[in-house]
């Protein structure tokens, strides 16, 4: 195949600038003007160099495609479009109903983890004569996306990494929302990127040399230990009047803009969303390629079946996305009388029995190994084989104190398909990464977050490590399953449900201090998300809580009993889980005719859904060994029975029956 | 003064480094290894360059100084008792009581916000002659702070600032947590900060090369047009028998390495906290340079008050942190027959009225201007005189699209004094900001957020910028004023209380849609955070709103009451605020006798602290004109108005009391 500028390419490029404007007109809103400048970049790319076949989205090898200035999203749908995808004119028309953009500088770092899955696989399955996956990862980008802190932390990690395989090409067009990029962007972004370690091309014309284009891409493909960054000046809007300019960013073009547009590019101003034959004859050709590279890669798939029957079993249960059988007899399994352990020793147990049982998981902290505990005995990095630190088939990523990178990479990795990443910080920097993390659970992937020094608990490193709000925050996050497992089997049990969850992503709180392993706590109770850990008859009051909270309860319970106070303790370890149970299930769990009182060392706010009163930090933590700092805040038993005794009291003293809070008049 | 070494630097160095062994080893906790490192840059910078008096820690021109590498915290606390700060060998003995470190890469961002504050305040109002406020802004960093995007992004916008005040020292000691920085941060950071326009200088022995050490900081503040790193190539834990190692990164140094470092420093190694007197002599002239320092600025600023007494008078109640006498007159207020606006242009408004009244108000927004609404007419730009773009005397800042570092720095420009900084972005992306505005919260610091486009509302872009779990989250930090005002006035008393707090940081978030003004809403009301817009005697419902639903709560009683169901409707801008108010007015706000719906189209996790029934998101948002995903959500009036009348017939078929959820067991 030749990567030279063809006879139909002139007509593809103008029809795809002109169908972004057409769309955006049509929906009265949208982003014309990264479409029109990328638009022969965009053909090039696809024309000459993607490898996919539009009649198998899925196709494993496909190389991978990463737009992240989301904003320019017109431009991808009109290539899937002309490819053949199952995207009709007509969707392109609905533009703007189901479909939504990226937040500015994820992408960048999703191409990241992309690439990182690619070299993984790669080193893992591929056999002399067996290049099965060797698929490049490619992304466009804008300045806005270079601005971005989570594209600077992933950018300095992916040359560190050497990842030949990624290929981003940066739409140079000087333009932001704010205007010039004069005002606020004046750096050298070759040199950064160089700095980082990458290979930096550039094409000064993007506008119309489509050979330089073509070549910058093919020469990017050529270097194997470093990724590429591909410069290219393009205009903003080409061939709008208000081409170059702020005024064509994000707002449709007028009516005779188009019409100029049109007429400038030899297409009748009368119609719209009209694609020439020849256009769609060039592009059909290249999806029948694409077809025909998926049908040799299954051919060398069946034969690799063959020759390595144990590895090709294991790729393909990898790529169908499911978990390897009677993985879940190596969960570890407590009684009463096991020692106490911090949840984050237990979480390490979890991934030493689990790990060599399930290849697809994909570990890495950001620079807290030893104290997230993430790092199983005799696990490999992940590092390029020139540092001597580790290989491409290592399972452990280094990703230095970068967690917003961390958290979009696993959003990448998750995508490529074959892996489950866990990631690892303390609970508090997970806030760094929100960001991506909300996009984990608005784009259904699994990523597990090992997050680690979960509360006050963590003692010494003081208020500004110690998260309060964090629970609050990721439990109103939707599909996002928060786990805050009390004991041992709860952290299994956490486990448990996050790998089978493949929709869902999960954090999982960790303490840093020891935790009993309690009665009445098994990995199937705790599954549910929240059970009765100690049950009494007719009781006159129950504490919910999570957590290092739960033993601190039990014990409350047993004062209370003392003074005759009948007290049920429940444990909540995932509010996202057990707010998927049956009504009846956890109407017995948290059932009216006593006061509720939740109990955890962090904000209140969200405990209210489930109790009737609420324990808490008032405010902020405060530095020091952690049983101080929990005496400070009233969280021992003996204060807390003294609480419960209150709460009673105060429901004796209002009379009246008392209604579960779960018991609602409707429901969302 | 000469920067050359001097007979007493060595006691002094070797001090620092004891004091800090003895320290983290006392307290059983801390971070020994970059103290004991960086001892030499800190002496030479303390007792040779930075201008500041420990008598008055407030001195307004004094140097700043920041710690980025927070967990190195014991140097500078022993750097603060050499010079005879208020800090005394006691409480270096009990360290880890009552301090606290920092997330990584913050300080860096805060260095930048307190550099850009000495710019701007200087090009107001220094005068021929009356060179008032020129000093420099120092910050330590380490390998962490710099991997942090936070870091990254604020040194770009520095380099871009040319801010020539600004000198950063980086402890290059190649160890982070993880261990040797070469498995995961192996980029060249001095080409980096070259590529953003920094001056970038090298110190090859930063153990014990003094002169080059002194050097490398004379030139920096040599160069008055670019900020300057010094890559100080360090030794962690220099002179400890692990130096050089991550074993003495965060951990005491052994007992038996305490005694050898102490003999090697011909210290003795039975004395502990001991501080030579040749050393306390030495530091005591440090203090008294800086005492006369400050004593003759105090003169120049009498002799300027004389010459210009408006300047003077405007400089001196800025530095007091008093807002100007009558400011809040020029605050808009508002009749209902005014025209429906949205929030976001209300912003506009206010900060149109105030700005020319409040010179204190340093605005900007992350790229997102023409959204923000937040570049008030005739505004000039914050920029370096030779880009032509604007002046340092200029109040708006282009952050670009760097919503953390934006964050960080306004923290900076507090801190700095006499500035009060807002900061602008979509509320979705002050997500990408968390770390940031936590800090502000437990560092007490007035930041405001101008945080548009609050929710579905915002339409097209769609559930990546729909925020959903976002106000539950800034609800639950501790001392953050979270207001979601419902028209014009409650615009005004947002603004209004949010520059009365000088303690506290507020986010406004505001709506792309516009909002007919409310009966019954006043500045007055608005300013309690909660207060009742529309009253009824013995009513069947209320239902709490804010925001853009306050509005549709109110169509909804109409309806309603069409149907005989007496309505009340609650705004409750600010639930930190109204949380402040008495209990009485709070009860006669929401009070007993009927349920309490509450509506917000977000998550509705929280409201039921102060609700009983709760109307708003089950999950994501989606894209589309906002009227169309509003009634998709079934959040309009006739809709609100069905799910009211469910509400009461199910309280009043379970009979007794509704007694009102601000009435509690206990207090936190």
């Amino acid at each position: 195949m030749s990567f030279a500028p063809q006879s139909t390419d002139a007509a593809a490029i103008a029809t795809i600038r002109v169908l972004a404007a057409d769309v955006v007109a049509k929906s009265n809103s949208g982003h014309p003007g990264a479409p029109m400048g990328m638009a022969p970049a965009a053909h090039i790319l696809f024309s000459r160099f993607v490898n996919a076949n539009p009649k198998n989205s899925k196709w494993f090898n496909r190389d991978r495609f990463v737009l992240s200035n989301g904003h320019a999203c017109v431009l991808q749908y009109t290539l899937l479009h002309l490819l053949g995808y199952k995207l009709s004119l007509d969707d392109l028309k609905a533009f703007r109903i189901e479909v939504t953009t990226g937040p500015l500088g994820q992408g960048f770092a999703n191409g990241v983890g992309l690439a990182i899955a690619q070299a993984h696989l790669g080193a893992v399955y591929n056999k002399d004569g067996f290049d099965l996956i060797n698929n490049f990862t490619y992304v466009f980008c804008g300045d806005g996306c270079l601005m971005e802190g989570v594209s600077s932390e992933a950018a300095s990690l992916a040359g560190h990494l050497q990842l030949g395989n990624l290929i981003v090409v940066y739409d140079d067009n000087n333009i932001s929302i704010d205007g010039d990029t004069a005002v606020a962007f004046t750096e050298d972004v070759g040199a950064r990127f160089v700095s980082y370690g990458w290979q930096v091309l550039s094409v000064q014309n993007g506008d119309s040399d489509l050979a330089a284009i073509a070549n910058a891409i093919a020469e990017a493909r050529l270097e194997k230990s470093k990724p590429t960054i591909i410069k290219l000046k393009t205009t903003i809007g080409f061939g709008s009047k208000e081409q170059g300019t702020h005024g064509v960013h994000g707002s449709p073009l007028k009516a005779d803009d188009i019409v100029a547009l049109k007429t400038k590019f030899g297409f009748s101003p009368e119609q719209k969303f009209h694609v020439p034959q020849e256009t769609y004859d060039a592009y059909a050709k290249v999806a029948k390629r694409g077809a025909a590279a998926e049908a040799s890669w299954n051919e060398l798939l069946a034969s690799y079946g063959k020759k390595y029957p144990t590895e090709h079993a294991e790729l393909t249960r990898r790529i169908a996305g499911k978990l390897p059988e009677h993985w879940e007899k190596s969960l570890p399994v407590y009684k009463t009388s096991d020692p106490a352990q911090a949840s984050r020793k237990l979480s390490e147990i979890v991934l030493t029995a689990l790990t060599p049982v399930i290849p697809d998981l994909v570990g890495g902290s950001a620079d807290l190994t030893g104290s997230n505990l993430t790092k199983v005995k005799n696990s490999v990095d992940f590092q390029p084989p020139s540092t001597g630190l580790g290989t491409y088939k290592g399972t452990y990523i280094r990703y230095g104190v970068r967690e917003h990178a961390m958290g979009a990479i696993a959003n990448g990795l998750v995508a490529y398909g074959g892996i489950i990443p866990f990631v690892a910080t303390f609970l508090n920097f997970v806030s760094y990464a929100a960001g991506a993390v909300r996009l984990s659970a608005l784009s259904k992937v699994q990523v597990i977050w090992v997050a680690t020094h979960d509360s006050i608990g963590l003692g010494e490193d003081g208020p500004t490590h110690q998260p309060v709000e964090t629970n609050a925050h990721f439990r109103a996050i939707p599909n996002l399953a928060f786990w805050r497992p009390a004991d041992g089997n709860e952290t299994s049990a956490a486990y448990a449900v996050a790998l089978k969850s493949n929709q869902t992503p999960s954090i999982l709180s960790l303490s840093r201090q020891n935790l009993p392993n309690l009665e009445g706590s098994t990995i199937e109770h705790a599954s549910r998300g929240g059970y009765v850990v100690h049950e009494e008859v007719d009781e006159d009051l129950t504490i919910v809580s999570c957590g290092s909270e739960v033993s601190i309860a039990v014990e409350a319970a047993k004062k209370l009993k003392e003074q005759g106070i009948k007290t049920r303790v429940v444990s909540l370890p995932c509010w996202l889980v057990f707010d998927q149970q049956d009504q009846e299930y956890r109407l017995s769990v948290l059932r009216s005719g006593a006061p509720i009182l939740s109990l955890e060392a962090l904000s209140t706010l969200g405990w209210e859904r489930y109790s009737h009163e609420q324990y808490g930090l008032p405010s902020w933590g405060a530095s020091g060994p952690y049983l101080k700092v929990y005496e400070k805040f009233g969280i021992t038993g003996s204060n807390i029975a003294v609480v419960g005794k209150k709460v009673v009291d105060f429901y004796k003293k209002k009379g009246g029956e008392v209604v579960s809070p779960l018991i609602k008049a409707f429901t969302l």
